[in-house]
């Protein structure tokens, strides 16, 4: 039978169709952090593939039996962790009609459909993000579907990139400096790291709690400026709104003051907030935006959207073009030439692409933006709920401002008055590496320190605890020196008994926990 | 309604479902190569994105009436462009189940079976491929799954630049020097560009026809030792098995050789060709692979596996990780300080990936080795019956030995003996851009090559002419100064008859535009 035959096509698909909507069913069954330990499914799986075939009766059994386990479920309502991989029906269904239809996108012509769809999104989506012109296709610039922000900020950081070295001279590579946070996403450092700047040439800019771990201006001036002195060539700086730790927001608009001084290339990573930009409410977030460069989110994050699908938007596509493009002899084509049409191939790192926008399409038109809106606002509202919770508890505390949907916490230090002490030299009552618990820090040296770091140990002992649970799933960060728990809302499933459910969970687990040290 | 109800959800999966294997029945009733002009879209869509939710029902219809006449259907059994997009159920599935459960792989513990599946279906695909043991992860080396070839040379280009850089210093990226053929696929050139290698420093080797378009290690040995003279330092070599234009293949033992003595990088790029490899017969095109440090093909082109999955293993996975690893706060974890579990973000661009091995895996045992050999030998066995049937027509030629499913062909000069002439000067009784028809070529001035392009544009002719029928698509490549159609074999629902059609439609084609040139 031929591999594509349409009515055993038919068959299967419906059958897995099934076992994903049943899969949703049960989601709750699961634990939501897998508990399989490394190397487990090599254990169960044969070692060769098979001669012949095998029904998609027996695989689907398998996926049950041994991919479930190993799966962290992250369309859990009470997955937590990190930032969410929001699925929806839509998302889910345009992937599927990609899948099925599986053209291949190089340019234009390649299928005309896959191009001229993703240029029309973008340019839904722009409005409704309420970018200026100069980012639309109806304007002066356009947008692009990538995989992720990493090949956003490879593409931008490339078209910035020859752009100055085609000024100053191939030769001064290394003199190329780039500029983003102590929190910007290390996305940004990698991506350097790919296009050849020097590593040395990676500039940090420190942050601190005290202006809610944003970028300085004022400090990247005067970064940029030491750097001018001291012969090199500032190039792109990437700004974060909501980054992966707290979600804190860097001022695009004096960012941009600072760096369209030096002529240098403004990226703004807004992969998870950028969704919530949609709101009015948010939309202050990325006030500023004129002014960059370039602007990229994260539909799969925080947008409904499965998995994967970077919104680029660039007001010089001819920057990008110009790093990116190639002309094989096997592509040219009329419509190329007449220069009437956009081929995505020159716009990204690679040739061939899926027909990404597809899904967005079936997001934006089956929800709609008033109801988009709404489910981002239900997301925020719960994050609210939760960080009142905390509030009723004097044993916790929130550990920096809350912007979006992102809750950052932690046991308080008042609510800890013992410290475990790990012994670390054998007397006559106590053997190497025994705990105990003292009611003074500090009994084993005189670290100033070491009372933050037996919160920091608390902490990390809830986190462990609730997350062996299997009944929520939350992630952590670090503010400074300060070890938080972050609780991100934003999973699809979620409803507000859940956020009761974790917030039970979170009690019970530091009940436990607490009662050594007090 | 929540955007992941589970019975909406099954509503609409099986909806999108009976939509694809619908299309699957009518896709011989559409035009292969799409006929919509640049901008249909546009004109057809709303401007902004629609305010309040649309029901599936019409989303589907639009589906229907406005993408489906832009798409080029890659599907088509009588798509012989380019290279087959080959889709089947099982890859269809693999990525429907890979949507639906839509985890994020990030590191080993995001979703541990996604990780794990993947080492296990590389070393199953090495081991059809008989790659040796130092590409497997049951040996010394592994494999990973990337989007598309240009990654994968990009990921192993960075792995080599770095190892070079850390022995001759960071300042000298500047004399790095690549090598491919003028018949490497431009990624190569694009990916050198990217990762800061200076344009200059491409190397590109000519080929001829005589020695079948396949790189000669002579040739490449000369450059190299040139470059070192010059105080240049060689890095990489990409060697090509199965080229774009005409399949043609690199031998790798002999680059090998070269390439070592200079201690470069040597990559295989296997797109297309790669596949038949797990074939006894083809196995021969990759001997001295053990001698390379990395080999890629791609399973989207023409191994059944959706868009998009390309297979990439190496010998050094720690020369990968070394360069492409990162270690945020928010991603560490016991696993992986462990050190018993790959993270495959350290291997590649991007740190978010998709659940890419579940869609190989159902592929591999829903088919299974030998009937996957099955298919692919009857794809060759089809371009064996269309270089057949060329063979009974004395107009046509074979351009160039064929290797695998493509065949590269013409209408041979002999066939024509008047030539097309455009009037480029107004006379008495012509006027300019008239077209005339002549009995020698060379009226117009003294250019030798005016036979050649006359007889190239015969060809270009035809192939417009074909592809403007909607009933076949095939594409074009240049063989030296030669113009050939290429017929590419490998779309999953195409049959002998669909190849007696094909060659129906060139003979008739041809019948009519060779009318005017005898």
């Amino acid at each position: 039978m031929n591999p594509l035959e349409s009515e055993e096509f038919r068959r299967q698909g419906h059958m897995v169709i099934d076992f994903i909507a049943d899969y949703y069913n049960n989601i709750e069954s699961y634990p939501v952090l897998s508990r399989v330990e490394p190397g487990y499914l090599r254990k169960r799986l044969p070692k060769s593939a098979p001669k012949i075939p095998e029904p998609i009766e027996t695989i689907l059994k398998d996926v049950n039996d041994h991919i479930i386990p190993g799966l962290t479920h992250w369309q859990s309502p009470t997955h937590f962790a990190l930032f969410p991989s929001s699925a929806s029906t839509a998302g889910f269904l345009g992937e599927t009609l990609a899948a099925g239809l599986n053209v291949v996108g190089l340019n234009w012509v390649s299928s005309p459909a896959a191009t001229e769809l993703e240029t029309i999104v973008m340019d839904w989506l722009g409005e409704m993000l309420k970018l200026p012109n100069s980012f639309l296709f109806s304007g002066t610039g356009g947008g692009v579907l990538m995989g992720t922000t990493c090949e956003a900020v490879i593409c931008t950081l490339v078209a910035a990139r020859d752009r100055k070295l085609n000024e100053i001279g191939r030769e001064n590579i290394g003199k190329l400096v780039v500029y983003g946070s102590d929190q910007t996403h290390s996305a940004f450092q990698k991506a350097s790291r790919i296009v050849g700047i020097h590593p040395e040439n990676c500039r940090i800019i420190e942050t601190s709690k005290k202006t809610l771990l944003s970028m300085s201006s004022e400090i990247l001036k005067k970064k940029i400026v030491a750097d001018v002195e001291a012969g090199l060539v500032p190039l792109f700086v990437c700004a974060t709104v909501g980054t992966t730790a707290t979600t804190a927001v860097d001022p695009l608009g004096p960012i941009s003051d600072v760096a369209k001084a030096h002529d240098m290339w403004v990226h703004v990573d807004a992969a998870y907030a950028g969704s919530a930009c949609i709101c009015p409410e948010f939309r202050h977030f990325i006030d500023g935006v004129e002014r960059v460069n370039s602007f990229s989110f994260n539909a799969h994050k925080w947008f409904f959207t499965t998995l994967d699908c970077c919104c680029l938007w660039v007001k010089d596509p001819i920057a990008l073009t110009k790093s990116l493009s190639t002309s094989p002899e096997f592509l040219k084509n009329k419509a190329t030439e007449s220069k009437l049409v956009v081929d995505y191939k020159d716009w990204q790192i690679t040739l061939s692409r899926r027909f990404r926008s597809l899904k967005l399409w079936l997001v934006l038109r089956s929800y709609g933006v008033e109801r988009l809106q709404g489910f981002l606002r239900s997301h925020v509202k719960m994050a609210k709920q939760f960080e009142a919770l905390l509030g009723t508890d004097d044993r916790f505390e929130v550990v920096v401002k809350r912007n979006f949907s992102l809750v950052c916490f932690r046991i308080s230090p008042l609510a800890i008055s013992k410290f475990k002490i790990i012994i670390t030299t054998t007397t006559t009552t106590t053997a190497k590496n025994d705990v105990v618990f003292g009611d003074e820090y500090g009994v084993i040296n005189g670290n100033v320190n070491l009372r933050e770091a037996c919160i920091n140990d608390v902490n990390k002992e809830l986190l462990e605890s609730i997350n062996g649970s299997g009944r929520v799933y939350m992630s952590h960060c670090m503010v400074g020196d300060v070890y938080a728990l972050r609780f991100a809302v934003g999973s699809t499933l979620t409803e507000e008994s859940h956020i009761v459910r974790a917030w039970k969970v979170v009690k019970q687990h530091a009940d436990a926990i607490l009662a050594n040290y007090i």
